[in-house]
């Protein structure tokens, strides 16, 4: 995907507790439904010894709705009574970008 | 970690060709050169479908600096030949962060 800069990236960096606990399910539901919030731009994810997770976004006000969505409302909360053991949020002002492709 | 904001981020996502080809090690070797480069910060890695490695940095300057190192522009160089099949680099200020620890 090529975005325009500038433009918004939320960095989610977590550490999981033990079990799955519906996270896997409540992961893909969040992820389908943050494509149709509006000024949604993109998202990349993978897990290791720790999860990141990055979201992309137009400008502060989709990151502000998307995070005060009542079903992302009620992840957010699930997360904090069974998923994560740590997480970290950054909202980053996207400034400039570049790429390679074989 | 905590930092003041705001700082640096760069996002590093990529795909990988297949086979080892030297990449591991050096993947170490850059982590512990970054490490000892004027206004690191720190740094996160998870690798599944795609990787996505990010490095922060103090200011614009470091970023710089680090893209510059000698053998960082050599690992670079073999990125390009032998390692990856697409990455994408994204230079982000991050202007705010909150967490959670359980």
């Amino acid at each position: 995907m090529h975005l325009d800069t500038p433009y918004y990236a939320v960095i989610f960096t977590s550490t999981r507790t033990a079990g799955d606990k519906g996270y896997a399910a409540m992961a893909q539901e969040m992820e389908e439904l943050a494509k149709r919030q509006p000024g949604y731009l993109g998202f990349e994810s993978a897990r290791e010894n720790i999860g990141i997770t990055i979201s992309y976004w137009k400008n502060l006000q989709a990151i502000s709705d998307w995070k005060q969505q009542t079903e992302h409302l009620l992840a957010q909360r699930k997360g904090i009574s069974d998923w994560y053991s740590w997480y970290k949020v950054r909202v980053c002002l996207v400034e400039r970008e570049y790429d390679f492709t074989r």
